[in-house]
């Protein structure tokens, strides 16, 4: 039940897919050199093991606790954070005018991936913080700006979204939420459910980010402003001053995440809380949007993360766990199970599936710094218009396939797996919450459909396949069966995902509704495809190198290997998503509602 | 959270699809009248519903607990296992001879499916005492029959299987429990783990079945013995009179069926428990093999079972849960979120796997009941090797989809499916043992290609593939576009199943390490291939009645729907295995231990 993190293959990732060195030559990425970039990520990697990582089964066991309005964190957990404060880890993408250390987000994906492995209900609080800093640093006002954004990025306050409330999950329009005008602030009365880190004992205070309608208001998402909402104003000299008219109620009992406490939040029993605009009224929600593509990346990274714990976890089992004897061999004695074909099988499509999206992640992150940082506004643009079509993918495939490989992850135990002493068990139940948080995975899939194949007709997919097809080209004269195997599982790849593409751009225009019955399958194909692209890049470079003798055989070997795998293995059930998506549509509305 | 037995599905595949009527024609069968039948249905759909089903949330929340030796059940089982004791729900499929109402087992698995669905946690105390009482029906002497049977049968007593041991789970080669001969039994000494209802409060008396090593017999599975080792030893007159030296340490702390106690049994801790060889010795593990059929199909209707509850709860959340517009509607107001195109694929993927699944579970249970009683002996000898090859599959893919099934339940329920009020998630922590228990589903897949196809090279399933192509051509003439589609479904599904039936028989003779490789991909495109085929002779029947205007036509029309749903959405993606499970063992091994 430890967790290392796996920095040669998060390095490889990082430099030959993502391109590291081309993030460090961005305007104002000036200081991310590969030694700060190395540095940074090996004493993460040691916080995110020594640190982390031993609290996570306590904190699923103990979890946090409410008693009389206070939230107790897990056992370690006030310790570990004062940690992260004082070795300024909240800090590190931010805007260095307020205390951050302006790195690229990549690198900050790349940590991201070890803080949510070694611990998913701790690591919430950063994720939950983020979003909040990310919301004051786009739309807040420089007063606000200066009395927030300094405590938060250092961590001596966090930030929460306040969004859901009981009729009102997917669809914020129907929020109920109620803010008046009061001079020159807001008075906030309503309950919020799903609060993350609501309330909790890690800071002494928490910067509460609330949706709310204004009286009058129009109906609907044009009605909706945002308000910060502190749990403690802040006095003239930036220190939690009167008490705030808000309260967590109850703590949510959940499957899984015990650590994190969710909240249902309630604003305004003693007449109101106080509540600050964020930037003007009836913009709430298109504000939400703009930290959208950075918190749904996490919450994809954080399906990556869990599922790289359980392959951690169940591979050392298989390692260690005597059973039955080798089929390969005529010796009668009984084996470790890694030595079972079925076993190995299991393994290798975890350790293919999570390098697939580990490149892909750390791409896509790659991506938001570009399109950030690029000086040619227009590759910007093009750049921005490639993360907006990725995110969704990768925050839906991400967190399915965290799902699948955390099962995984439990079956290769055996019986050991259903027995919470052991761990596994705890990883498929953090892994749950992840296809729902942050906009269901059905959303993500609507939204690629929807909004972001729709917007241009496919055309910065297509842009996408032409690179998939020039990989493959690239890759035509590389010598030996693997780069061939994996190569024409790109051409495949290139195939399906092209002729979806078109037909998805086609019906969103006509048959919109087909387009979404088969939006879901698509974007599993997609999210595949894309990944299998990527590995083989990355398999492409690790032959360049062991034919030039540049780095560790062992290592570059594995890389040709998993990308094979996952081409012979993975690819071919996911682009036969291509007939189902298409025919979804004819039968998904054909029962009435009483048939079902 | 409530459970209504689907009756007319449930008559639709029993009479349609696995020919109750052919069934009841067995000699020996002849009480199993089509009212009986019915009237056996309808009374177990009340008991599951309003008996067994309020209960199931208890058993999660409060469980099973050990206090000073005693296992006390959650609320409310000792209630109900009355009910079933006074009902005689126990004894359906048994031996009239020893109280048994002698009913086909394609009854007894469709009542079995009610019960695993209203709650899991306690059909298990049912199905491990079939289990028992399979066994010594087949193995045990003419007293011990006597002496157990009747109490057996009558629930009176609950029967266990105590196989595994920390050291000996999937390989119980390697077991070490000691049977020493003293006199007229033998004296039992060692741990067993995973014992489930190993101890509890439900009877006066616990049958337990045990493997044991007697003292110089040989190493490896022929040294094993089984022993009928009771809680407390039968008295003359058959009371439980002398307390056995046998015993509960603890319970294990599990990711789901709580309400089902899985015990650490230690025997012999003051000397010896007193067991009783069943048969003879040395012959422990083939007698476990006899009852293997019976139990593994169970645990496949579990999976069955537990999908159609996940089912039914998210099918009744989505008609009643309110969230956005409806896409294919003008109308701005929010609307039920079934009216979703993507919520909707997702209860169809459900439901129509779940018909697939029901429909093949019943098909092997009838081939139980063929095999057992039909006259001609060459005739049953065919149908026990369709049995034997069906079983894993049902084992492996029902329990797998009942996985998957029941994540699609949470996952439509959105953030209410990741609280544990809402019942979602039990079914999937619930669900989670089943791809583990009675063989996991590697050692099904394993036992499909190694045993199965390797037995005859694959004749039974061509057998199958035989029939299917018969379905096909029968078809032909079929109206409609639906049956034109399912047809096309079943002919491209017999064509892969052929193909990889091919390829694994081949492969199985000289290189089986690339079968077992391909043994897992290889089962699941077994499965839906299957289920694919039983769904459109159940279209195509359906269609006749609606033709000829025999029965509900919105019931009639559904199983169109779903078997075309079936034939578009799920079976290409399975169909899509044939590529992977032949080149799985390219690469499986081509990593060494260290790169894992």
């Amino acid at each position: 039940m430890t967790y290392t993190a796996p920095l040669a293959d998060m390095r490889f990732a990082l430099r030959e897919v993502a391109g590291m060195a081309r993030v460090a030559a961005l305007p104002g990425y000036e200081h991310a050199t590969e030694d700060t970039v190395d540095a940074v990520l090996e004493e993460a990697a040691k916080l995110a093991g020594n640190g982390l990582a031993p609290l996570n089964r306590d904190g699923d066991k103990v979890g946090a606790k409410l008693e009389n309005g206070v939230v107790r964190t897990a056992p370690g957990f006030t310790g570990i954070y004062r940690e992260f404060v004082d070795g300024g880890w909240n800090s590190l993408p931010f805007d260095p005018e307020f205390g951050g250390q302006g790195m690229p987000w990549l690198l900050a994906a790349t940590v991201q991936e070890m803080w949510q492995a070694a611990n998913m209900g701790f690591g919430l609080v950063l994720l939950l913080n983020q979003g909040a800093i990310d919301a004051i640093h786009h739309h807040g006002s420089a007063e606000q700006k200066a009395a927030y954004l300094p405590k938060m990025i250092s961590g001596e306050w966090t930030g929460t979204m306040n969004l859901t409330e009981p009729q009102a999950g997917s669809d914020l329009a129907q929020l109920r939420t109620r803010a008046v005008k009061d001079g020159d602030h807001y008075l906030i009365s309503g309950q919020k459910i799903f609060i993350t880190y609501g309330e909790h004992d890690l800071t002494e205070n928490i910067v509460h980010l609330v949706l709310a309608r204004t009286p009058d208001a129009p109906p609907g998402v044009r009605g909706i402003s945002l308000f910060i909402v502190p749990k403690f104003l802040p006095t003239a000299d930036g220190k939690p001053g009167k008490r705030n008219d808000l309260r967590c109620v109850s703590l949510e009992h959940k499957l899984g995440i015990h650590a994190s406490p969710t909240c249902v939040m309630s604003f305004g029993d003693d007449g109101g809380a106080v509540g600050y605009l964020v930037g003007e009224e009836g913009r709430g929600l298109s504000y939400m949007f703009t930290m959208m593509n950075n918190a749904r990346l996490s919450v994809g990274i954080q399906g990556l993360a869990i599922a790289e714990r359980a392959y951690q976890q169940a591979s050392a089992f298989a390692k260690t766990r005597v059973q039955s004897k080798d089929d390969g061999s005529p010796q009668p004695q009984p084996v470790s199970i890694v030595h079972h074909a079925d076993v190995r099988r299991m393994l290798m499509s975890m350790r293919a599936q999570i390098e697939a999206m580990r490149a892909l992640g750390y791409y896509t992150a790659a991506g938001i710094d570009g399109a950030l940082r690029q000086p040619d506004k227009e590759a910007a643009r093009r750049t921005q218009d490639r993360v907006d079509l990725l995110i969704p993918i990768v925050k839906a495939w991400f967190t399915d396939l965290g799902n699948e490989i955390a099962s995984t992850g439990v079956q290769v135990h055996g019986g050991m797996g259903f027995i919470e002493e052991t761990g596994a068990a705890q990883h498929l139940r953090d892994a749950r919450i992840l296809p729902i948080y942050e906009g269901t995975n059905g959303i993500q899939a609507r939204d690629l459909v929807g909004r972001k194949i729709a917007k241009d007709g496919g055309e910065t997919m297509q842009g996408l396949i032409a690179e998939m097809r020039a990989t493959a080209e690239e890759m035509k004269s590389a010598p030996g069966d693997d780069l061939a195997a994996i190569r024409a599982g790109v051409v495949a790849a290139a195939d399906a995902l092209e002729d979806a593409t078109e037909w998805v751009a086609e019906s969103v225009k006509g048959a919109l509704v087909n387009a979404l019955a088969g939006s879901a399958p698509f974007l599993r194909l997609a999210g595949t495809a894309l990944g299998g692209w990527l590995l083989a890049r990355s398999a492409h470079v690790a032959q360049g190198k062991l034919a030039s003798r540049d780095g560790d055989p062992k290592f570059l070997e594995a890389k040709l290997v998993t990308a094979r795998f996952y081409a012979e293995v993975i690819l071919p059930p996911a682009l036969a998503q291509l007939g189902p998506l298409k025919a979804a549509g004819r039968t998904v509305f054909a029962l009435a509602e009483e048939q079902l």
